[in-house]
């Protein structure tokens, strides 16, 4: 690891999240990490397979000094004071977890279950999602990284909440997850022999991540936006689909809106609008996104469609949660924290097939 | 085969539902069966590799001779002219396509691009959810089945509809579809590569299958239903979760929701309501329905839960698009019309795992 | 439950091959289901979701009185004493343990590490592959139902040995179960992560089932039989495919395979050979087994090659690990101990797709 | 494109190998893509979803000029045209498919049936593996790549035949392919209904590997190798498990082996070896490779364990048949051929998970 790289520390190395983000930092052509600590006795090579051969170890907590940038993944109320003392420290922080999202405190402390003990923190922490927030991302100390689902879904309604064309009170969002988004920990419903041939929803009522996509909604609306939101678990290991149905406000065609998103994320380079004419797609090319296209990528895929006749528009938006819907957003993050161009070590794009 | 057995015929048994038809009919006590056509020159036997050494094979359209019974798995349009020929003959017909479902012309005309050649049949065929019509189908000579994904989501919308618990204008409803829904032909879209590790969206406006769930869901709530309906494939091979969300016009909760699904379902073998408590749930064992847990089965699933806050129900409906939702509906059926036991050679529950 | 119907109790009814007895012996004409017990508190419907209404619940220990049929699904070392209490009052007993089938005690104890407390009991209980020991299941108190691998290879191999066409110490199997056969209890490599797009090996070296196969295989063969044996899991829920190479001892093409599999497992009703020629053949269907055309029902399904060039022979067997592998064959040692035709209640074929 | 970077072509890509050629190409920082040609009209960015809005297009087959590199992605005895029209005007050539790996002419015509109309390109091209190969691929106008199969197979066996540690002759070989390996275009088998809860095997005698890896592993021993090879399918998109078993000719133990394999790949990149201590490994931490911790990259993982008590061997190769099993390799022998360092450009690990 060459001097003059920036170095780099993870929090919480053990998970999917922390692995990804390993597999990611390695590529970085401007980073090196310089540890990496998990939990308990595990190695680190056993743990993420696809790293063996690479030396990467698990340190020890006292290892974890400051370094140029920190990366937290870490479980709900436990980075909001570790982040803290890194900031102080002058370390840049990047908190995959839950602690800084929320900007209402009574809203995190019903939603979470908890007393916030860094409140000051999570006022200069902008919420990580880079389309909506990138000039406070710029000269952050510390981001809050965005939620896997509620990222998927935040930049699938971005553009139809802003532009008023949907009923903010009537939005409704179903949204598939890989199995990776519940964690490396075994459990009875993502037990292979359970899931593997089947599907099923989960916390359908107040999942967390509702509370994060109403308030950025709300704030890119200029309006109190309502978000009906249901996650489900799929038989694939990543990916999310997050479909999005809002009642038309106004008459608008299919092109209407692809062209609306065209518009809202020019510029973009991780953002990527399907749009397919349909008169031209077949069976065989299916001009909406689908999961396994951005799997292992930091890409978005959105495409939509409007059903004239009942005044319903319904669009999707495909990402990897492990990609961006975590470690992949993560890093873009630190690009644009650093002064680096975002798609540094991130270029590649998703599997096929 | 014994002399007194039902004789029972299959038009169209090299599909996936003419399958699962055979596998069905072989182990209903009270009937036999008579013959099996299909297109082509395939054997029986390679086709449906679980029939191997069971001595089944595809007859010649001249053997299809009119019995008791003829099912019909056959292309939309087909089935028309073919359904009448056996009516006439004395055959009672069970239609698993779709020519006899829609009772409005113009609509089947807008929704199937095509004139009906025996309208007359069409009025009297009842439509096979046996739930709503059983009286019709007991006396019924043609009976028209079913789709898959609108059984599943008409079994999880009527009572909520016709309680007029929901705005009957924006009913939103997102179903996950196993593969096997797209037939036994071989596309790129459901090529094992493509859709193994994925999901996507597909006739994403104006799916066939929504003009039934509306003609259906308007006569249980005897006003105009509107349903937003958007289908998808999911990577395993049997199996509906249609996610069928409404906004309340009164308040309930999740207790009122589920007793009024008991109250409605009571005595429907073949439907069973999720009626956990939520508090005693853990992640463990989830109080929603799953796809697996009725595979292989004619069951229906149900759960439900309210956004109390938000002011929406959402219940979830689970079933096996070959069995409850094509080929054990039909027996169903057949039992029905035939004064059995609904139940008979189809009390088998689902597998588990 | 009527009360002429054969009582039957399940010791250990909260994994999988619990679950698949209490699935067949629902459905079985001529039992009832008098008890199942459980560790733990768990609820039987929540476990069992398939079973959801059925309204089975686990009973405690002390219900679980002798009674007609008992069967035991425990882990290794823990039948070994409780077998011994329902025989001696009077209950056939089905263990689909491991406690009974090796029939050396040293090397017993060498595989399993502990005492046998029975001894006398081992003697007297025949190893449960019905094909085998037919007469010895008819009038035996104790059967030891064979383990999946043992029983897939077993049948895999037997008219192979038997007839002496293959080198006794040079015989290779390499075995792929689905992750059913790791059981209910969640784990690292059976996380759907994990291995829902993967496959591995794992106790390369002295799998258990390796003891049982030899043992049978050498009684079939009248001759020490070595078998080279390993396990992989692959991703699917439930199916086991032993694949069985051998070199041959004297010339033989594979019609002469194939016609010595059909004249050895004559009249087996559960014992399918796939004869198909392999010029009539192509790539559209394939002349050997395959994991899901037995799945979910105790049908084995055999094919064979032969490399005559090179004087390689290889079998094929598949079956349902837990149907055919454990709760379907226990059923079929049941109805053969009570003398009732051996496919009451089994003759469900596999299900397609 | 910047105009000094190593200008490529690719004939044929429209399918898998062609697709991942493509991914790895465009993040390979000495090259550019100059174009890409495909069979028929269809649309690169709809064949290859993941490469929406990269801007990629396929064009004429008259564009197709040459230029620094082709790589050949064609089906079996189309490439032998092809690629001497391109050595002949200075292109160096790398051939995906199969047309110049064999060396013994009548052997390419039994196994191929047909004539080879190049048979002077055959001679000089070396067999793509690189790690065999080494010198004559860098001074290579024309590379053969590797079969996928072949490829793992090879590395798995190559260190135990040239240590002369196995008994030459009865070298069998179980390898599972993901489905990838059979390619875009959809068939029966492929099916995502048939194969997604299956496996099978296929091209059971015969299969066209087997020639390639017997030549390759004739000679890495130095003596006459017989490989008895089976393949099948199995449900993950990529990656493939060969299992090689030998019969030892002397005593060695587990740890000798992954001694020996650790000496023969010492200084190579991309085969890592797994040589973990088993008496460290439970079951959560299997010391043998899997199938996923490979998908995705240019990796080998070996792994290998010894029954010393019944002599076999048995050596485990896991590579993604679309990276090390075809783009990959073909990148890395690009890489090799130019002088760069080999892992230009192929360095990212695989998916976790």
């Amino acid at each position: 690891m060459a001097g003059k790289k920036i170095a780099t520390g993870v929090v919480g190395g053990s998970g999917y999240s922390g692995g990804e983000l390993l597999r990611l930092l390695l590529q970085h052509p401007a980073v090196e990490i310089a540890w990496v600590t998990s939990r308990g006795d595990k190695q680190l090579e056993k743990v993420h397979r696809n790293l063996w051969g690479s030396g990467l170890r698990f340190t020890t907590e006292e290892a974890a000094a400051p370094c140029d940038v920190v990366f937290l993944c870490m479980p709900s109320r436990e980075s909001m004071t570790r982040a803290g003392q890194y900031v102080t420290q002058g370390s840049k922080v990047i908190d995959l977890g839950s602690d800084f999202r929320l900007k209402d405190s009574a809203l995190f402390e019903q939603v979470y279950g908890a007393k916030h003990t860094s409140w000051d923190l999570v006022r200069e922490a902008p919420y990580g999602a880079t389309e909506l927030h990138r000039d406070a991302i710029r000269s952050a100390r510390l981001v809050a990284n965005p939620g896997c689902f509620a990222y998927a879904t935040i930049l699938g309604l971005a553009p139809l909440v802003r532009a008023g064309l949907v009923d903010l009170d009537r939005i409704i969002v179903d949204a598939l997850s890989g199995t990776s988004g519940a964690g490396a920990e075994p459990s009875v419903p993502t037990h292979h022999s359970e899931i593997g041939h089947s599907a099923f929803p989960y916390n359908v009522i107040g999942h967390r991540h509702t509370a994060e996509i109403e308030q950025e909604l709300t704030g890119v609306a200029g309006a109190k936006a309502t978000i009906h939101f249901t996650p489900y678990y799929a038989p694939f290991a990543r990916g999310i689909l997050s479909s999005c149905h809002g009642f038309l406000t106004r008459r608008a065609s299919r092109a209407d809106v692809l062209e609306l998103y065209l518009e809202f994320y020019r510029g973009e380079y991780f953002v990527r609008i399907l749009d397919m004419e349909k008169e031209q797609v077949s069976w065989q090319y299916l001009p909406y996104p689908s999961v396994a296209s951005v799997a292992g990528s930091n890409f978005v895929h959105i495409g939509a469609d409007v059903d004239e006749q009942r005044g319903r528009v319904v669009v999707f938006s495909a990402l990897d949660n492990l990609g961006k819907g975590a470690a992949g957003s993560a890093i873009q993050n630190m690009n644009c924290m650093l002064g680096l161009p975002e798609e540094t070590g991130l270029g590649g794009v998703g599997l096929h097939p």
